[in-house]
């Protein structure tokens, strides 16, 4: 904890429900076409038809889904006046050419007219590239979210389940601030599971809070979080056309912390808390991992440098296959760090399993290879990589790669 | 073929065996310390002591395996009087430290000792990294395969098996040039299978030809041929510590291809032809693959724009999980080709499975959806992405990625 003031992450979070003044919903309209019954459309909106403020970052992908070229206008035009967010899984609206880019305007009308909130809706979407959306369906969902609209822990479960695709659970995580007496309160839900490696990766993410804050300052806040949060995971290296994270703000606390440093700070550490807790989720779930490793790469002269080194190593197919087979393989984890080519000098690494030494100044310590196993064998540990030839640093969460992540993805 | 002169690859390469003028042993040295008596180690010299002279491409990896750093040595100092090659395999004497400097030294020395040959030899190395070399048992093998150094068929086919890892078969090619009556030769072995994404990948190529060539015209005609063929070639996406090839030449002809433009042209046609044919023979060898896809992007503002979103694509986890179970999954392939970040736009992009098109103007053609599925469920096929933003192209030869070969490389 760095601020001044007591920011709390709970140990247990309800996602939306923990904070005040927010309605939700959510249904099952078989976008899947399968008839499964599985919810698959929500609705975030703020109590009372209020006007919420928001912040947002989206994927930096060349190819944006249509609903993401919408959310940036909607973000342009109207971030301090926005109605909600409209959210479906299973069609992704992606490469989807002109009929997307109406069927995503269409999906925020819709809920606009709906809910008869007088504001423009942010729109989400994710699961498979390049189908029309059934938007028929979706329409009729819409509608029928609008009509069950509460606060309820009931419904806030739902949209929680409702974002999900090849998730194995859902992702939630709520941050008070205790400021003078009055309990403040920050809450987000994720989805993630495959094509993670957020920058942002489909990776969905809506927090809501009860402060009043303005669109600048939601925005820069959510901005430095994200990328010591999302932007430093990855599953499979590859990164989505929808990514998004969106962050709302309804003010029902009355209380602004740009009135306060001391809150701003507060504030600011809570929504790193959030995507912080939220980023470990994804992870955790990613597609058929079973471990999750932490790789710390320190002694750089620049943090791009170390952010390759981390990259490199993290996405390589045969140090994610030596993760998998529990092989304290340090050997292909220098090599990848060699291919980022920022000018290592192997006569200076040096690399730990956890806080055991494997490679001092370039020289492997042998005598210690069975406390390595040991290491590798855990299901969650970190390797920390010293170049030794600066003091910047980058920190990357990534995971092993199964056999049954290739069986999984074959096809879809 | 483009020059003026004829020249033909062979249909049955023999390997070293078909170009006059070299000799060639192999032993089995027992270097992976399991007694298989598997051919690991190899010598290839001129004949009568004669010196060669080389080119050479080595790994820009930052991490340089010993062997390398004293090729690139021998190179600077000595490239018109090279005594030969010695090469083992199951040991890859990387990150090693001082020792593996010494050993790289002692096994350079040792050959041109117990050849007698009076030149400095390259010294190449394919196997596990970090691992000290078992020095003693390769200076025997050394001075046996000094003994029994012929230009037999027998022992080229012995060379060609000793250079061998997780390879299935021997690779070789042959090109012959046609000038004036006289027939002159190009012969190449080739070593693959993982940790392949050259530039260079441990992949080892060793050419030799009957030419008389200097260094320059060695080294020129070598670096071309690499940078279209063996960099253009992607399994797993990890660059070796270890790559290298050599084109040696003997000068037994007589004949200078820098003396007559056209005979300098169809050399390095030669030359292309040899490395493009090994290039493909080690792509078609991959690590447990089933399905060879040559990556055809087009239309790009520059090469290395063209090559960002070939090896983007190439390297996706979920593109070649999609190759593997025969998925036409454009959507990852698009996707893939987005988050290379080079400022493509969605709604220019052309897309074949063949000469099936997928996408035409960012449209996908789902009314061929049935021929997409033929030509994806072939072992080799071409996708072709057209940027329509340029005239620059870039081809990657790629595989699947297999459930096989995530357990292959679980352990080593």
């Amino acid at each position: 904890m760095n601020s001044k003031i007591k920011v709390t992450k709970l140990d247990q979070s309800k996602g939306l429900y923990d904070c005040p003044g927010y309605l939700f919903s959510a249904t099952a309209s078989d976008i899947r076409d399968n008839q499964s019954g599985q919810l698959d459309l929500a609705l975030i909106v703020g109590e009372a038809n209020q006007a919420l403020k928001a912040g947002a970052v989206f994927t930096q992908n060349d190819v944006t889904a249509a609903p993401v070229d919408l959310c940036k206008t909607v973000l342009e035009k109207s971030s301090e006046n926005i109605g909600g967010i409209v959210v479906n899984s299973g069609n992704a609206n992606a490469c989807t050419g002109e009929a997307g880019i109406t069927d995503a305007r269409e999906m925020s009308t819709s809920a606009q007219v709906s809910t008869d909130i007088g504001h423009p809706f942010f729109v989400c979407s994710t699961g498979r590239i390049g189908r029309k959306m059934p938007i028929n369906k979706i329409i009729e969902g819409i509608a029928s979210c609008s009509k069950q609209l509460d606060s309820s822990q009931e419904n806030s479960e739902a949209v929680s389940k409702a974002i999900l695709t090849s998730d194995t659970f859902e992702k939630s995580a709520t941050v008070n601030i205790d400021y003078k007496g009055q309990v403040l309160t920050l809450s987000g839900i994720a989805k993630g599971a495959g094509m993670i490696e957020p920058n942002m990766a489909t990776m969905l993410a809506f927090l809501v809070t009860d402060l009043d804050v303005s669109h600048t300052c939601l925005q820069n806040g959510l901005k430095k979080a994200c990328d010591k949060t999302f932007n430093c995971i990855s599953i499979d290296g590859d990164m989505s056309t929808n990514d998004s994270v969106i962050l709302l703000a309804n003010g029902h606390s009355k209380l602004n912390p740009e009135s306060d440093p001391d809150l701003l700070e507060a504030f600011e550490e809570a929504i790193f808390e959030v995507c912080d807790d939220l980023a470990r989720k994804i992870v955790s779930d990613g597609e058929k991992i079973t471990k999750v490793v932490t790789l710390d790469i320190q002694g750089c002269s620049s943090t791009e440098d170390a952010e390759k080194v981390a990259r490199a190593i993290g996405n390589s197919l045969l140090v994610k296959s030596a993760f998998y087979g529990s092989d304290p393989n340090w050997g292909r984890v220098v090599d990848a760090a060699g291919y980022a080519r920022i000018g290592l000098d192997i006569n200076k690494l040096d690399l730990h399993y956890d806080s055991i030494p494997a490679l001092i100044s370039g020289n492997a310590l042998e005598q210690n290879c069975a406390d390595w196993k040991t290491v590798v064998e855990k299901d969650n540990y970190t390797i920390t990589l010293n170049l030794n030839q600066g003091t910047s640093a980058f920190q990357l969460i990534t995971t092993d790669l199964s056999e049954a992540y290739v069986n999984f993805n074959k096809s879809e």
